[in-house]
């Protein structure tokens, strides 16, 4: 447990894994987030779920030379985790916002 | 859930709820998990706890006007945001260790 921790204990880790869930894909896309993540934190968290196999790069369909990033599969597995922490916050921390629905994605 | 993550994104935070949900209670207690956390950052995140009301002080045993910790309600709560963050490191993340068995405490 302490290895995966060491990946994913940081909030804008685990938030970036959700824009990435939505379906969110480029750079600007992340950055207007309600919770304003700084741009050199993206970067950063980016780069390490790149390094630790949890996002990938893809090729933008634009036609630039630009790319975005999308979920792997184990990406993609860290669901649960980030929807027992949202069941946590609304049923323990007033002022949870929703946004990212059961459905969603 | 940015609101939870204000909270928890963190990875000794989680160590140490893990650590209350284990039984321990005690300060050094704490300080001999294999992890290896700093005692600064311990007093931190043991403060932020309280603050927060996931944990609360409780008079140790021992006779002595010493505390120790346990978890609140809310605090309890958090069990299935622990496991999903082990199952998910023992399903991707090699070299895992389990220190905290599905039914423990």
């Amino acid at each position: 447990m302490s290895c995966s921790l060491d990946i994913l204990g940081d909030r804008w880790t685990l938030l970036v894994v959700r824009d990435l869930m939505l379906g969110r894909s480029r750079f600007k896309d992340f950055v207007a987030s309600p919770e304003g993540i700084p741009t050199n934190i993206l970067s950063d968290r980016l780069e390490r779920l790149v390094t630790n196999g949890i996002a990938e790069q893809v090729p933008l369909a634009d036609g630039a030379k630009r790319f975005g990033y999308r979920l792997t599969d184990k990406g993609r597995a860290l669901r649960p985790v980030l929807e027992s922490v949202r069941d946590w916050g609304l049923a323990w921390e007033p002022g949870t916002r929703v946004l990212m629905k059961p459905g969603d994605a």
